[in-house]
């Protein structure tokens, strides 16, 4: 792509840094601020850069947040003794928009991927598991994504503390509830029949 | 959408100010800063923020530019009696990919579209007009897209220049080079047929 500007060849190629964004789609963005109002590129750029700067994660369960512990942490009505453990601050959102779970969590920060280079130290497991052996928790339950990348952190965790005496569970993986079974694919629906649950159990907190 | 961080609630919602970035993909890009490097955002909000300060506009065609005159219209080996009437600067730069033209353009800045407020008063016409009245222009060449609101600009725009003696043209429509007939659309096909060219000249230019 050849610019007449190196303003806008210097902006397109920072803005398709980004995933998912190529050139043309930079592009794009790029002459859409220009028709807009100065003061929107300038709101936009302050407030990415006061995020990155100024981010605080909370010191018990990784979670981003604008305090030393965040706010799930910091309820003393959640249980504690119930940690779910999750890739990051998306699947907490996800989860907390259920409104069926009352514990806590622990958020990685990522799966194990020797492809993207990403290994446990960078991972937050290391607080996890002192937690899980301080004895103060009753429950572990992973709800990473059941990829090879999910599967894997979710050995290397388990191995970890497999000897404490906790529960330690995986969130449950079926078709769709509203989903037509003929439309699902294969594995999910085997793993519907494989851990189906008792009739009474299926209704509950619907 | 409820974020544990103000910071990244504040980050999200600017991003998704951006056409066709929903929340979630927001959020997908915000995370992905956090986990690069603080300079990479950095870079990012220098490159928008100078970019949307100090961008020019080249003061014959305007065309994005760094300087008063952008590089086409500064060569003079290019002919500047034909002028190639487009809505932005990607136009331009698809054209001058083409490598078939060596005329000059002029960039609108949009179409006319009562829908989203944008009126001519809005769109470089009168430097247009003016430039064609002066007598200095042999042809001009419409290659807006062929939607409702570039055939209103074209419309509009011919209205005021139809008593000059120029050539007026618009680019040809047809189905792509390559293309099968079977899945055209009817409209592009019937064009095709409707702006049959010369048999030798159709090999002309390959
Ligand atoms: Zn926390
Ligand atoms: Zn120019």
């Amino acid at each position: 792509m050849e610019f007449s500007s190196k303003l806008i060849e210097k902006a397109v190629n920072e803005m398709s840094q980004l995933p998912g964004i190529g050139k043309r789609t930079a592009l794009r963005l790029v002459l859409h601020l220009l028709k807009q109002p100065k003061e929107q590129t300038g709101f936009l750029s302050q407030a990415l850069v006061a995020m990155r700067e100024d981010i605080k994660y909370c010191t018990s369960c990784h979670n981003i947040s604008d305090s030393m512990m965040c706010e799930i942490c910091a309820n003393k009505s959640r249980n504690h003794q119930i940690i779910c453990i999750v890739e990051d601050i998306r699947d907490v959102m996800a989860i907390e928009n259920t409104g069926q779970f009352r514990g806590i969590y622990h958020v990685l920060g990522g799966k194990i991927s020797p492809i993207d280079g990403v290994g446990p130290s960078q991972l937050n497991i290391t607080t996890l598991v002192e937690k899980v052996k301080s004895g103060s928790v009753n429950e572990i339950i992973f709800a990473l994504s059941s990829t090879m990348e999910g599967d894997t952190t979710n050995f290397y965790i388990y191995k970890q503390i497999a000897d404490c005496e906790i529960i330690i569970s995986t969130i449950a993986r079926g078709i769709s509830v509203g989903d037509e079974l003929e439309y699902a694919d294969e594995v999910t629906l085997g793993r519907s029949i494989l851990h189906r649950v008792p009739f009474e159990k299926s209704f509950k907190n619907n």
